[in-house]
């Protein structure tokens, strides 16, 4: 297993106390963040997410400016690799009544990953998840650390696909288990809406940024699983794979549309 | 703050991996165990529902003995104290995908915590919680480490009220905060079913028991929160608490009831 450098409150270290009410109850927030020649990719909308998720959960007196110098520190003169954030509320005694100790940040780099190239070239398989997600208004949008749906929604396949769909509990197509999902119907282009659960990405602020940018019309709403028979073209983002087409969908075939190639032309550069 | 003695994986220590998927997902479930005169409470009820929690997130190699050993060591001529037992899926890659490594077993050893005898002698005061839980029956029932939608009920107040009753979407009462709901009604006991959210206490459990056993009629069932005017008592309960009568809902004064004192003089001894 690869074993990532860690600085956890400014100190080389990959340990931290069990006593964490990141661990305790998942009472924290992530970003996972792309460096590629050396920049720190979006570094200012994973931030805006970041301070979000805090404020959905009252964490209070992060200090921003630490943990810049935290991730410059690890990224140093790594060309490409991974940066995962994790702040949390910090260690806490037992029982949920937030604690007013100062919140952990850890700061993690990983290599990059490397993807088969076909996934760009000829698309990714995707299944659709049997697991449903729970709405909650409350904590829907932010990448907070209660991700235990995800777990069990990843757990249904292997490697036989590269993503699986999720819906909530009313057949609303949410996102894919760590993506977003955007679909192509009649050249234009329509992704879920985010109101009662799901992870609001960078990638998908960045797409959704480009197309009102570039007249290229874009529905953020509803999308009812059974919809998806009329979409011609489905592709998946997330800050570290970029946008990967769909070549299936539950081995139902899609097309390689225009406004997918334009959207992998800007971001997968 | 109190400084627990924490086993990890056998070895005293209060650090565990930032890797750990305990921390970076929730990827994982606990138990709260009540020791008195150096005994264990409930063991055999806490560990079957630790296994319960394993078996829904496929928690695989639990070593019950083992674990069973960490406890004895720590509690050791401990006459009275508070176990927190936390089990996770151990460190792993980044990614939701669940990993096949040993599990984290981590044991944590807490003083007890002394609470205001006029809890028990004249009730607490209970408020309703604006925060809903949401509905997941996949999760339900298991202890498992996803507690923000606790921690975010938790924090509506200080220390006006001793708990808060937190209802799911729909107006069903489904728990308190960190305690279990029981209400009485005509002489006969209701407490909500846990289908969808809510976690079933190891106290719950063996009231419900010792009611069946003692032919006190007892129901459960979806509890609206518009009924809770009909109840004339009610009481919370977990593991360390035992039992609570509750003085005052929402400033609406409760009475002192007869299966109550009952089951308090069985569970509070």
């Amino acid at each position: 297993m690869q074993v990532p450098e860690v600085i956890i409150n400014g100190v080389k270290s990959g340990q931290l106390s069990s006593l964490d009410r990141g661990l305790s109850y998942g009472d924290g927030v992530f970003e996972t963040i792309a460096v590629k020649k050396g920049e720190i990719h979006y570094w200012d909308d994973h931030l805006e997410r970041l301070k979000q998720g805090c404020d959905v959960l009252k964490l209070e007196g992060l200090d921003v400016d630490l943990l810049k110098n935290e991730v410059e520190q690890l990224v140093n003169s790594e060309s490409k690799c991974v940066i995962k954030i994790i702040i949390t509320r910090g260690i806490g005694e037992r029982g949920y009544k937030p604690t007013q100790n100062p919140l952990t940040r850890i700061v993690q780099k990983y290599s990059w990953p490397e993807f088969s190239s076909s996934y760009t070239q000829n698309g990714v398989k995707v299944t659709q998840c049997n697991f449903c997600l729970s709405r909650q208004s409350r904590l829907s949008g932010i990448k907070h650390l209660n991700r235990l749906e995800q777990v069990l929604a990843r757990s249904e396949w292997n490697d036989e696909y590269q993503e699986g769909l999720v819906c909530d509990d009313q057949n609303n197509i949410i996102e894919a288990t760590s993506s977003n999902v955007f679909f192509e119907q009649d050249k234009r282009l329509v992704t879920p809406e985010l109101m009662q659960c799901g992870v609001a990405g960078v990638m998908r602020k960045k797409i959704i940024e480009y197309c009102q940018f570039n007249n290229i019309q874009i529905e953020v709403r509803e999308v009812k699983q059974a919809e998806i028979t009329e979409f011609q073209g489905m592709c998946l983002c997330n800050s570290i794979i970029g946008i990967w087409p769909v070549a299936s969908y539950c081995e139902r075939k899609l097309s390689r549309t225009a406004i997918i190639d334009q959207l992998m032309a800007e971001f997968n550069r």
